[in-house]
């Protein structure tokens, strides 16, 4: 369940060494042919790297998945669309538990905020953005970047603004620039989804281990005016699977990488892992933990909320595992001062890059400082929960707008409206108990993190205890009715200005500090980061060229590898699961129950179940967060397999990769299909994705 | 609060460098007389030492405190008694937040579980020790130190068990073993506590924090006989306290520093705190924060678990800090090498000393595999709650009293039984759902950290979900019951094999396995850790003899050092705060509201407070956990002030001690006076204080 992606305000920077075998996130442009071709005598066509752009798409919220039929239906993992099935639900009508299928196309539910991207185009646009930075540093930086993504982005996108859309993506961190246009599907409907017991077979007890025993998937529907939107391009499925030691494929969206950071980047990053990130989870996973043993629609709020919270613990500490292993940081020393001694070895290079590795160790000073504030305060994490959140958009959507495009917070450019308005129309239910207790958790954070006396936490709480005030602002907001939220939105600064709901009034309170602290910290830090990296990316490419691949953006990419055993804690595991495996771990005590679905199927008066298809699998394929719901493709580019998680070691994959440990993992394809048929009796899904030959 | 030592199973290493001024936790036949006559034109007489060791007293569960009065009565921290207080208390009568004062001996109340030790005598062992562990390693050499300590103890204790108690006591890292031999009083009882909002003012926001407002006071009397148990030596109150830059001195029991242990081991203390110290209190503050928000038993029982959890937060989230801090590690290497270095250039004592540096790292490597599954299984962390221990208590005391004294598991040595019998006596209630709550948890996070196929787990949890398994045990036991748990240590043997409690069963099926992990770790770590320190400490000694102090080791020792200005988070904040102070402070919002005694006192119809009384104060003083409620003197031995607290800068001094910001913190004697005659009218008490010229 790791591989889906959150955003995280972090920076980036991708000048990787040359990659080892399998290793690597490759975009389309610059695949590693050679290699492939000699360990696999597998060189792509451009027909079929075309293919798998157009077949491929991407969930704006932080997904992979894939077109699996002419008539726009979507594979990607159950975990990717926990939220819309949450919101699909009620306490009366628990659709995480008890799975949803669409008989038919009139039966499927639109997910109130999930979007869809395709892939149409790719344009380098790196002289325009450099043109622009040239020779500016810190706050100019920033605002030339932002205003070259404006331009560019508004330009890609027309005059179509609700059915484009235009990302900068930076590659090689800032070696490289490039426009990718997406059709963008927001009318997105649930077809699929079994239930949770099922799906997330295991739970967090399972999660990035293997073996493994999990019915990750689900199904979904673009439209387009209300109908089924069609494609052209589209994988089929291959029940079949493929055998160990061949040849797999991932066409998805691995969201970041951070195997280019320098060493003072990664000390910083091991150090607010270690003080901040992971106790900061650990808390909230018990508090959540306690909050589930309240009545059923607690169980049933707390328990979405654990799946996220569980799966960044895991993450959490398998990162910082790696960046405690000295092994680790000795090799990126070594790595780092190679290519110091290459540029300091050529006095022009040295002239032209300077010494962007100290520029960066001084910014780190800076991060220490903000890096909490900024996250709590401007990202927000003092507020968690969704109001927050919304009466920010709301108070600054309302500045913003009045700007020109250029000038605006990058999130409020026009091409990020269209997806703003659809999280502000959002019929999803609020439930103002389950808000309360997470925010008045995050508030007390937020005093234990800064002390009693700093300034913020005094204007935030007053007088009041964190849990006083997280009741006091949940009950006097109206931000959980859509229409309000639009009256809002559409009244603009006036309506704003006159609002008194209470985090309005507290978005409003905070706004002109908070854009100051977050001037502050992108000058300072984020800016001097990214033009540092940029020099060293300038020297990568004067060493090595683009014999390398990029650090993950959360954009298109190939990796390839095959299936292959697994090494976990000590010893070798079989490359394969069987359905017979999961039934023997069943215990009837969640995680290990099944859904009555699967016991009538294993011992109903007439057992269907074929107990020895292959359920998940095991390969070497190198992918990370984001990589959730991309389909595992063989050399035809057919569906073997969905890929939904990673092992132990893959965690580790952020930093480095090495094909003796990292795993990624899949949903068998055929286990879709025996699941669909026997299990969900789903016959018209399984003739959709079988056409037959 | 962080003054409070919980007992760790870590080994200690004890081998400073010369202590720069105001440094060091002194035993008393080694005092830095030198220092203290240059510094402060201060030597204390023989007399005066003496009286130290009479006067002061240790609370066996991991506190200090002192004589008071001629009559047996100890003054303490409140948050050192608040298992005692809440064992008292009821959900009818909550003294934890009424508070409680006999108005006379009548009213006094016994403390279940408290025992109080009294110095008495200590005698040097060091040759008698050696002599046993002469040329042992691993399991031998902890076999033949377990012999000598149970063989000296029983010598020392003599035939009077129930009043003497007896510890080996190892300085230096086995550089030096001491026989300390105590007067034990286990009929100990509260005579008064403030109520919590007043103790504890600020709770956990303000913890470690100065300025500081907290009344942080406790009154025990000691009982033989079931009467008063009258004193020799005793402290006298001085309500004028201590001016600025005033010489103060505090004789108490620091519980554990870690200033000499090897980079190697302290890398290693970094990461397990890092990934599972820190993540698991970190949880389980979330557990309770919203366990708290049930009713109000749950409320009172989570609020008392709660200050615990949250200063061990504090401590390790500073410990972490300074672990972090690469100046710590950098000065500790190069104090590491010049020691190595001396060792190296004389070949005499390189044969003799070898290379115990390289044998602790590697000592690491099993430490790394053992400590978690340890730490979860043998120290019992997995099993939270009190009724698995007890269980453990009663099967093994069963096993291990038919057996000879000196090959017994050591906390099992004739000197150790008194007070597991005061324990298994106790009357304290209770509460069987938050047992329940507390140990689903705590199996939950053994799965986690283990993983779900762990045998270990497996053996524990069965086909059950952690919680259904904390239910079960909770349900199918009678330990809760004194007189079932004197049935089966009396039983011994026999009634243990026979008993189908669920926690006897569950601490049965686990015991041979657990014994041969602890041996096991016994063998691989702590002796190989320990046995390579006493060599350091012989290299040290050859170096600087004994002309420093060392590490803490709940032991008595005396810390001296000045009232003194504490900066605090870049600014400098005035050595004394006042009663004015804390009532400004007061929101009426927990654990800043104020308790109705004190609005009384405040706004009554005849306000009686002296609001320009000092309350609390800072002074440089070298303490640690273990030194809360240990008295601070003036030259005089008079009472000045009630140790309570470090500021934050001080959690690092469990690696080092720098005085331009370490702190100690203090209640300031006039402020006890001046709450017991305005708010408490506790006249009995005063007079008892302050008996008049």
């Amino acid at each position: 369940m790791n591989h889906r992606f959150r955003t995280i305000a972090a920076a980036l920077i991708c000048t990787p060494l040359l990659a080892s075998a399998a290793e690597g996130m490759w975009t389309l442009d610059n695949l590693p042919r050679a290699q492939m071709q000699q360990r696999y005598g597998f060189d792509p066509s451009p027909a079929f790297v075309d293919k798998l752009m157009r077949a491929s798409a991407r969930l704006a919220g932080g997904c992979s998945g894939s077109f699996v039929s002419p008539d726009g239906l979507v594979m990607t993992n159950h975990h990717c669309v926990t939220r819309c099935i949450a919101q699909l639900s009620s306490a009366s009508n628990d659709r995480m538990k008890n799975g949803f299928l669409a008989r038919d196309r009139a039966q499927e539910l639109r997910c109130p905020e999930v979007e869809i991207n395709r892939l149409d185009a790719v344009t380098d646009v790196t002289d325009r953005v450099k043109a622009a930075t040239a020779g500016k540093q810190g706050a100019a930086f920033q605002a030339a970047e932002d205003g070259a993504r404006a331009a560019l982005t508004r330009e890609c996108r027309g005059a179509d603004a609700e059915n484009t859309r235009c990302d900068l993506v930076t590659l090689y961190r800032g070696g490289q620039y490039q426009l990718y246009k997406y059709r963008r599907f927001s009318d997105v409907r649930l077809v699929w989804a079994p239930e949770e017991a099922s799906a997330a077979f295991g739970g967090d007890p399972d999660n990035f281990n293997f073996p493994r025993w999990c019915l990750d998937v689900a199904m979904l529907r673009i439209y387009d005016g209300g109908k089924p939107a069609p494609v052209q391009d589209w994988f089929r499925f291959q029940p079949a699977g493929a055998e160990a030691g061949e040849l797999v494929l991932v066409s998805g969206h691995p969201g970041q990488t951070r195997r280019q950071l320098t060493v003072a980047q990664l000390e910083t990053q091991r150090d607010s892992l270690a003080q901040v990130g992971l106790p900061g989870l650990s808390e909230l996973r018990g508090v959540m933990l306690q909050y589930a043993k309240g009545d059923a629609e607690a169980r049933r709020l707390a328990g979405t909320a654990l799946q996220g919270i569980e799966n960044g613990l895991k993450v959490s500490n398998g990162n910082l595992q790696a960046l405690l292993d000295p092994a680790l940081l000795a090799g990126k020393r070594v790595s780092e001062q190679a290519l110091r001694d290459f540029v300091n070895a050529r006095p022009a290079l040295k002239a032209r890059v300077g010494n962007p590795w100290a520029d960066i160790e001084k910014a780190q000073a800076a991060r220490r400082e903000l890096e909490t504030l900024h996250a709590q305060i401007e990202e927000g994490r003092a507020f968690s929960g969704d109001l927050f959140g919304l009466a920010r958009t709301l108070v600054r959507g309302a500045a913003e707008r009045g700007k020109p495009n250029g000038e605006r917070l990058r999130e409020f450019n026009d091409n990020a409206l269209p997806q703003i308005e659809q999280r502000l129309r959002s019929p999803a239910p609020f439930h103002p108990a389950f808000e309360q207790v997470r925010l008045g958790w995050s508030l007390n954070r937020l005093r234990s993190l800064l002390g009693p006396d700093d300034p913020w936490v005094k204007q935030v709480l007053g007088r009041q205890s964190p849990e006083e005030k997280a009741q006091a602002l949940v009950a006097a907001s109206r931000l959980a009715d859509p229409a309000e939220r639009l009256r809002l939105w559409n009244g603009g600064a006036a309506a704003v200005a006159q609002s008194d709901d209470a985090f309005i009034v507290l978005a409003r309170s905070l706004d002109t500090e908070a854009r100051a602290l977050r001037r502050r910290f992108e000058a300072e830090v984020l800016a001097v980061e990214r033009e540092a990296a940029q020099r060293i990316a300038a020297a990568e490419f004067e060493r090595s060229g683009k014999g390398t691949y990029p650090d993950a953006t959360f954009s298109l990419r190939l990796s390839y590898g095959e299936v292959s055993a697994a090494p976990e804690r000590g010893r070798v595991v079989a490359p394969f699961t069987d359905i017979a495996g999961k039934l023997a771990r069943a215990t009837g005590a969640a995680p290990f129950a099944l859904p009555p679905s699967w016991l009538a199927a294993q011992s109903g008066p007439n057992p269907r179940l074929n107990t020895n298809q292959r359920l998940n699998f095991a390969a070497t394929l190198d992918t990370t967060g984001g990589n959730s719901g991309s389909p595992i493709l063989n050399r035809r580019a057919e569906v073997v397999g969905l890929l939904f998680d990673g092992n132990l070691a893959s965690l580790g994959g952020a930093f480095s990769y090495d094909e003796r440990f990292n795993r990624s993992i899949g949903v068998h394809a055929g286990a879709i299909v025996e699941a669909l048929k026997s299990v969900y009796q789903a016959d018209a899904l399984l003739t959709e994705l079988l056409p037959g030959p």
